[in-house]
């Protein structure tokens, strides 16, 4: 994930300049469009920069083949009808009716996309429905960029302005709000479980692209899932916004000791990777302008802390980055804690161990757990199923370098973002990786030129069973 | 309250005329703010209309005596320094001390507001901070601008847009967020529990201005509590609009009847007053401008009911607008069924007794209950201490013409809006009238010369114990 540093930088102006909050909402609603679209201006960019038989994307949707048009068209017939009369009844009976609307069983091979972060976004966004029958299944219905999911946390953006939903990133798919339970790659059907209804079906496919992610690593710590906050959903970060509401609520209350005070208005991150350090500097900025306007009487008993339990924080980067974010962090008031590995968290205060084995407690009355995900039960199960332990050493499922899952003979499968690892080379866990393997597998669907050669099957597993 | 039916034209237009989002977005944020800049200045000549000793707001803030610009200055020194060097730690050791900044023990009377609807945020914009010390407690820390609720609910406006922080309304008041259980009038003091730690405290006043409100109402009917939306706070709206999501999600899913389509998608709503009404409007907008965009094949399968007890809708307005509401909701679609007397709720379901005393099942999939309210416990405490059954009719606390409640000699307990009565006359149950009578007791407070005489006691209740 990227922090849009100038984006930041020009919203920290802003505030300074206006007066009115509803102002500055305005001047960010507008900023985080931009960066939306700027996205979404790259993305068509990469769909169509290799490959050149690719339609850009726009074009793609206009020119959806015979049978979208007919749907289309029956839709903005029905759409029009219905706008001329803005006070017509809801229910029109001559309306056409929804089989009139439904999918006509035309023999197009189907797509069923599992997931809607930034892989499967990418997929909707490229796939050809002309082409292909398009379902997408996730138990959350829109996708979410999450470079600024750390600023709503505090309340810089608004939720809404950093999600999209995935019906309207592309009206031509199919969407069923579910989690997937199960992969029957024998059958080629997804086992499902509606999240509202807790209803279970199974949808076949004919081709399946796994964009699942991961989720958050606890190591099995004591009280994390309990007293922790986390920063990987929209609720996370409702919850976290919150926690920090009711920290200083609470702490406004009569009566409290400076010592509770103190205890109580402690922040605590555990983990200095990206999300850690993107969440510090958005609760520092939060610390600089909200804080000092609404409970100015708290400034003096504030602190903030970092725990990261290795030597240094967002290792997986460049050493003169890392130096130079811990530098600024400290800068900021931030106590930063190497080689602190947290044993356990309770209600009041987190308990870690230093490198020379003692236990150290801090009482923190706010505590976010970023430390770092794990695979999802459904990829450890499909790994059990299809690999060997040796081909997926770190839990992703294991692809070829057409991203199809080691193990799969007819290739049906593939695998994108977190949750899969190409065999000649693990790329980065970013959302950008994440989106050019999904716009590549999208493209190479769309296209049976660029399918890989037919004597290069997947799978079984190189030397495998 | 009244739905701004301009702004909502105006917007119908821009969803018209514009094909992105996020413009869209950005011109309903700034409706909103025009609203709520209208509201304010209405307030602010509320404010000064009557009574030319009442200083304009703004420059009431300005012209705090000596003591708040002293902390004032304090504050400002202290944002500037911090404000120089933007990357300087957050806890400066040689900042001034909260024990600094805290309010010094100057002998101010006490004003306690309980509340932060209409009545409470109106005292807050009006009462004189350098003749007072007042402190407002609430269990909700910011004030709602309840006209736009019911579209949050349906996400035509964002939560944030209709809410302000009380912290934010009056920066010289303090806020607890805490509940009030109980209210001692003999020793002046309310008796109040945290809503994050549970923890009780009390707080002595010299003066308390009760605006509590009311609840939601559900006439003990079973399976509502469980089954039904409400829309009173913000909460409500959002457990409502993720509960519509759901319903079309939930209709999306492969496998249902025709005959489960319609039902999950039935939309009930029970009862005819503002609120019912008002959401009625929003959610036919909702369903003419993104059910078609983002469910098109489910847009045959919905309906809208509204259940009423009554023999019309709007039943406290006049004759032609109760009719012409009617007829406006029959041509959108909704089925109006009057005289229906709702017996149960079920997850599926409600049941109701018609006028001829049968019973009729109606399979649905979202049931909004906006039926009215009834008096919260501390309204009912209060009257049962201090006054007689019939003082209080309808449960709401009796006060005499300058809402001084009844029962309470020395005059010192003051109630506005929905929790209070004026025995010479109830006045409408809206925010405008509560608005109203903040503003009216805190210039009564703020200027001697405005006091009751003091041979006009409000208590003991005329002829009482």
């Amino acid at each position: 994930t990227k922090t849009p540093k100038a984006a930041r930088v020009r919203l920290a102006e802003l505030i300074k300049e206006s007066q009115s909050p509803a102002d500055v909402w305005i001047q960010k609603l507008s900023d985080t469009k931009r960066d939306i679209e700027l996205h979404l201006t790259r993305l068509a960019d990469e769909a169509t920069s290799d490959v050149g038989s690719v339609p850009e994307i726009d074009v793609a949707y206009a020119e959806q083949g015979q049978f979208n048009e007919l749907r289309l068209r029956r839709l903005t017939k029905l759409w029009e009808e219905q706008k001329s009369d803005k006070t017509q009844p809801i229910v029109n009976r001559d309306a056409p009716r929804a089989t009139d609307l439904a999918p006509q069983p035309i023999a197009r091979p189907r797509v069923v996309v599992l997931g809607s972060g930034w892989g499967a976004h990418a997929v909707a966004k490229v796939i050809d429905t002309k082409k292909f029958d398009a379902i997408f299944i996730s138990p959350r219905s829109y996708f979410i960029f999450t470079p600024m999911l750390a600023s709503s946390s505090v309340g810089t953006v608004e939720y809404r302005s950093i999600c999209e939903p995935m019906r309207s990133s592309n009206p031509f798919i199919d969407f069923y709000e579910a989690a997937s339970t199960g992969i029957d790659v024998e059958r080629k059907v997804v086992k499902c479980v509606s999240v509202g209804t807790s209803s279970e079906f199974e949808v076949p496919y004919d081709f399946l692209v796994l964009g699942i992610g991961m989720k958050s690593n606890t190591f099995n710590t004591p009280g994390v899932e309990e007293h922790c906050f986390f920063l990987k959903e929209v609720e996370d970060a409702k919850r976290l916004r919150a926690g920090i509401v009711d920290a200083f609520e609470q702490a406004s209350l009569p009566g409290l000791s400076e010592d509770e005070l103190r205890r109580r208005l402690t922040f605590v991150v555990v983990g200095g990777g990206p999300t850690g350090v993107e969440f510090s500097g958005e609760l520092f900025d939060f610390l600089q302008q909200d804080l000092k306007r609404y409970y100015p009487r708290l400034v003096p008993f504030v602190s903030t802390k970092m725990l990261q339990s290795g030597e240094g924080i967002l290792e997986q980067f460049d050493g003169a980055l890392q130096s130079l974010a811990l530098r600024s962090l400290r800068r900021e008031g931030t106590e930063v804690v190497l080689g602190a590995r947290v044993v356990e968290v309770t209600a009041d205060s987190i308990k870690y161990k230093t490198k020379d084995g003692s236990v150290v407690s801090v009482g923190c009355g706010v505590r976010v757990w970023a430390c770092g995900n794990q695979p999802r039960p459904l990829a450890r199960d499909l790994i059990a199923q299809l690999q060997r332990p040796e081909d997926a050493p770190r839990g992703r499922i294991a692809t070829d370098a057409w991203l199809r899952v080691l193990g799969v003979p007819d290739g049906s499968v593939f695998a994108i973002g977190d949750c899969a690892e190409v065999e000649t080379g693990a790329l980065p866990q970013t959302g950008q990786v994440a989106a050019q393997e999904g716009a590549y597998v999208a493209r190479v669907l769309n296209d049976e030129a660029l399918w890989p050669p037919a004597d290069s099957p997947p799978g079984p597993a190189p030397g495998g069973a």
